[in-house]
């Protein structure tokens, strides 16, 4: 496995587009992924109750199992809680960039991300999505347009393209994506939203499954203040372009396809943690010798959501009673007399706790680790052989003044 | 139902104390309640996992259903995370109480809040036991003195006495509580400890389940941080020292007596969230016309713990989206789009969605409601009967400062 450059444009027989449609006041605001042959397609999508009518509408298109052609992506208004007018603009959406692309609208994805309850401006996205067929091309420039044109509150893109190759069918395959985060929206709401791309050739219940399987270890292990939105979509293609003969679970094939797959999932998942609103620290919460890997799971994540554990990452401060703490109302087993806490970072590291007993230790080496931007939490619970990761930010004065900010 | 002077001592048959015995530099840090007969006792505990060694030593002693006669109660050290040595501390402590009162250690509770990961300072806390022992009286000033003890962090004390008739039984009982909120202890982890004391006879069996579910109304409908402590505590007493005969269940006077009950737990519960750390605003979320009480429950507790929210209102913005949002993923059944959401302050009432549709408001009229210190957002869902309130406070500047300063 290696990594490519270009993003999205890396994977054969995908076109790009990433325009400005006058959603937002100047910037791109649509976006485009296009496949020049049917794909196999699989979707996760949010479990929020209240769900947006882009998501009622993909998982819908889904249920059927038919291949898929494109994505379209508005950034800007977020197409939630906006009734039986918001469902009908959904498919309105997707019949134009079909009718744009030639394509028949259950061959369309959509997604929407941005400010919610106000109906979508349909004149402006209907002409944008026209100027985005019509620019939808193959290249590094595109590819980089599409990663823009799906963020809102977003630093910075998040995209990446691995190839991988196969030995058993002699070829090599790319698989890449692009991710928005929790940037906070007009601030209303933080959406989630992913799409990987690959020419590898794989059916459409295995992409299903090795997509469900990967964003559970991925984007489900990420947090940046522990609400779910109503918009969060990660949606997979696999177009077959670079190889027509499918790539078969069970082989060594599917086996290095599915570590590509899944790297770029936790790549992604770990950029939007990195650009978390008020976000000053990166943390990663990793537990080693669970019993189970939903137990190891539900331990790494709880330390990473806590708001006390979040307060005093900010704080410089190895407090070892919160992240303990967070363990022990996680859900996951474990037995706290005999745990091992060890905090590093790239400036060294350092015991905290030993078989669940506080290890004495220098204030001044602790504050030294601490002080680093990257800081990796690690309990061994001795319990058995399962491991697992969440990743998540501090809390800071910054998260609250974003988030607080009376709406303008 | 009236209320009552004086805290624990209007309740009849206990006395109680409040000292300082040196774990804390200059503040009360020992409280003992004692009652002069037995006393059918109740306790409901933390869930975490980790649990801190006064909550393993009386789970213990609460298991017999035997009688009690004291609770002990530390603040400035919360013995966990102590190991063995910790153990045996809790049980000296109760030791050392019963010797001072002339009780058998099995009569007696200990509860602790306060650093954690540290040894008890015992020779402090024994000598501090002789002096709490021969000090305890009933007189208001002793009460309150014992509520004070009882502190870490927070701001003001929190106790309460209820006066009940009883009109089968001819007689007039009392239930006072005590409380101590979500204060960071020497930054380490926010501790729920409250006491209920009754001169009404009620069996042990039936005082349990009395606590159980007054808690699940009150001390767990609230949420400071989300974070649920190693040592939380809730312990009550009933003497009969008001009436030999036992109030019943099923009765009209067990009735009335369990409506004092859920009176004192509910005022103390909501004067915990008023002293949350950090907080400028008091928020309660009402749901009602759920299908389930445990429904109404999921939702309104999702929505006073939610970050997102909690911004908003300290942001003093009717952000209806994050609300509806946290609703969403509570896990409680309810259809989004037949949701009447209000928000309400004693400056007025605003309806901002009506059948799960935004409905256009005036920003400064909602604005002069979330001015105020105390919001109401109530949900209407129309579902079916059940109803549930939870309570809460906003997330401020404050909050991160406090809980992110480096350890002193």
């Amino acid at each position: 496995m290696k990594s490519a450059e270009g993003g999205l444009s890396a994977v054969q027989g995908f076109a790009s587009a990433g325009i400005h449609a006058g959603i937002k006041k100047a910037k791109k605001d649509l976006a485009l992924i296009v496949s020049n042959r049917p794909a196999a397609a699989a979707g996760v999508f949010t479990t929020n109750r209240v769900q947006a009518a882009p998501v009622v509408y993909d998982r819908q298109v889904l249920k059927s199992g038919a291949p898929v052609r494109a994505i379209l992506v508005n950034s800007g208004n977020a197409n939630a809680c906006t009734g039986e007018q918001g469902i009908k603009d959904a498919s309105v959406m997707a019949e134009a960039a079909a009718s744009a692309l030639g394509l028949s609208a259950s061959e369309v994805l959509v997604s929407s991300t941005g400010v919610i309850g106000v109906p979508l401006p349909m004149d402006r996205v209907l002409s944008g999505i026209r100027t985005a067929a019509a620019a939808a091309e193959r290249s590094p420039a595109a590819a980089r347009a599409a990663a823009e044109a799906i963020l809102t509150t977003d630093t910075f893109v998040k995209e990446i393209a691995l190839e991988v190759q196969l030995p058993q069918a002699g070829v090599t395959v790319t698989v890449a994506g692009i991710a928005k985060g929790s940037g906070m929206i007009h601030p209303n709401m933080a959406t989630l939203l992913a799409y990987i791309i690959t020419d590898a050739q794989v059916a459409a219940e295995d992409l299903q499954q090795l997509l469900g399987s990967s964003v559970q270890a991925s984007f489900n292990m990420i947090s940046v203040d522990g609400d779910t939105s109503t918009n969060d979509t990660v949606i997979a293609l696999a177009n077959g372009a670079a190889d027509a003969r499918r790539v078969v679970p069970g082989t060594g094939d599917f086996r290095l396809f599915a570590e590509a797959f899944d790297a770029v999932s936790r790549h992604l998942a770990r950029e939007i943690v990195r650009d978390g609103e008020g976000a000053t620290k990166f943390i990663e919460a990793r537990m080693e010798g669970a019993r189970t890997l939903e137990d190891a799971r539900l331990l790494a994540k709880a330390v990473i959501t806590s708001n006390l554990v979040k307060t005093a990452f900010f704080g410089e401060d190895a407090n070892w009673g919160r992240i303990l703490c967070a363990m022990g109302y996680s859900g996951g087993a474990f037995s706290p007399e005999q745990v091992d806490l060890t905090i590093s970072s790239r400036s060294g590291s350092m015991l905290l706790l030993r078989e669940g007993t506080p290890v004495p230790f220098d204030e001044a080496e602790a504050l030294k680790i601490l002080k680093e931007k990257e800081i990796l939490i690690t309990a061994a619970l001795g319990e058995g052989e399962q491991n697992a990761s969440a990743w998540g930010c501090d809390l800071s004065y910054e998260y609250v003044k974003i988030n607080g900010e009376y709406r303008t």
